[in-house]
């Protein structure tokens, strides 16, 4: 098989699952993640370590890395907002650390309650932690809202940068940009990620897109073609910031994966085993809506796989 | 105001109108196309010319065609697949005709009842009639299936080349390649178009995209790269070949011309306007769905299009 040329980074059981108002059953989330590791996710974002009277649908996030830790190949991502739940996830075994830091003032204070500049010493402390705690665990930044705000309209791009930088300056091994209100476009993608490699080289991180007004796909192509090799993305489009059916916040797995690997572009992931994946999601969430166009559309006549040629062919 | 950088041709009142069961009523569509030319669109599909008794909602072609030629700047464009429908178009005085040619042999018979050869003879004989009864109208031959199609799969590259020139050497002034069945990725559109740009120079025509698969703004992404500067797209996504709710075949209008206003690639086109002109759209056909992001999402805040900065700064 041909060594994968990008990683796509599942984030749907901790970004989507935060999202719906059910908490899906223990069991159902771990044999969804089973799913999705046999269709050859690399890595997944499984949980959110946040005090469970915040968010009862990740109260399980402990016993869910400990189950996902033991699938080879794995790297088992866990979010973190602060110390304690940094504490918490290194405790659980996890192989890496995301943190959500915002690009804008407005909505750092808003979704954390903490300036951008207390973010930044925030994740100094958990770098300092990893490093006592869990020396061989990955930390990354995620920065938010860097393609703009639903609260302060356009964010700078200078911020967005300086603001990175900061992060990877504080500890972080990478620092990746969110389109956190699905507002990227194209060539604002390719524009700030081009200053974030040129900052940070091997230490910029993954595309972050949403698919809002319809431009994730097309986001995800430009963030590729200016040497993104990194790409979030949720399975049926779970999560993210739904404002209406269809109108889906994340990037749909499936046609992520389907859009690269109909370009030649290995994911190492079995579009047919993952769309099989969207099973354990929907058993998990019944009533649940799940979006992806080829799943509905199903693949082209004769479509095959060149990741997975022996399977399909 | 700024020169458009990019042409947008709007398809729905033909494409589109011709995909549902229902009638438009004909003052419905002529409503439609005032507020899509109001809007700034100078380039619309408003009909197809083929019998009655086949397609009811073109009945009444020729009197969209003498209303459309009268709103100023408009050209007005409609299909036709044979000498008949051509003599139609060019006596209700269109200003362009489009041929569709299919690329698939298995769908060109399934679709026209020709071969490919005898539908390149067919538009010998429109471009010999152009000449004759209107010299100063235009004639593009639409390659359809260029990207695959569902009957026989895989559409050679070298076949769709072929194709489009010899439409050129029969008559067209243009040939512009259509993804039919949604089945076009970002590196394929590259690779036809740049081919085609190779072979036909000024000559190459229009990208149709379907976004039946989720790909449809990141292809016209990649056909924009690669130097088109014509797209095709329809309001609401009306039309195309839809597969399941939400999975719409054409690409959505809204949705591309925010992607391109974002970039700062100039439509000519106030999306303001343009997302109004749902309202007669829907008027017109109660209770038929239409899609698009960007209008379910509503625009970016404070989002600015340069092309339109006194209107809604």
């Amino acid at each position: 098989m041909k060594t994968p040329d990008v990683l796509i980074s599942e984030v749907g059981p901790r970004d989507g699952l935060q999202s719906v108002a059910a908490t899906m059953p223990t069991a159902d989330k771990l044999r969804w993640i089973d799913a999705l590791h046999a269709a050859g996710l690399r890595e997944i974002e499984v949980a959110s370590f946040v005090p469970a009277r915040l968010l009862p649908q990740m109260a399980d996030a402990a016993e869910v890395v400990r189950h996902a830790v033991t699938l080879p190949g794995l790297t088992v991502m866990a979010l973190v907002p602060n110390v304690r739940g940094a504490e918490a996830a290194l405790a659980a075994g996890v192989h890496k650390l995301t943190v959500p830091v915002s690009a804008s003032a407005a909505h750092s204070l808003a979704n954390v309650r903490k300036t951008r500049e207390q973010m930044v010493d925030e994740l100094r402390a958990m770098a300092d932690l990893r490093r006592e705690l869990g020396p061989g665990v990955g930390l990354e930044a995620g920065i938010s809202t860097a393609f703009g705000c639903t609260l302060q309209g356009l964010v700078p791009e200078d911020e967005v940068i300086r603001l990175a930088v900061q992060c990877v300056e504080a500890g972080a091994d990478e620092a990746g940009l969110s389109d956190t209100v699905g507002y990227a476009n194209p060539a604002q993608v390719r524009r700030l990620f081009t200053r974030l490699r040129a900052e940070l080289g091997d230490r910029a991180g993954a595309a972050h897109m949403h698919n809002t007004r319809g431009l994730g796909l097309a986001n995800c192509l430009a963030a590729y073609e200016v040497g993104v090799l990194t790409f979030d993305a949720s399975l049926g489009g779970l999560g993210g910031c739904p404002y209406a059916p269809g109108a889906s916040g994340n990037v749909v797995t499936e046609d992520l994966v389907f859009m690269f690997e109909a370009m030649g572009v290995a994911t190492g992931i079995d579009i047919r085993k993952l769309i099989a994946a969207r099973a354990p999601l929907q058993a998990g969430l019944p009533g649940e809506a799940v979006y992806g166009m080829t799943p509905e559309a199903g693949l082209p006549k004769g479509f095959v796989q060149p990741s997975h040629p022996n399977v399909h062919a």
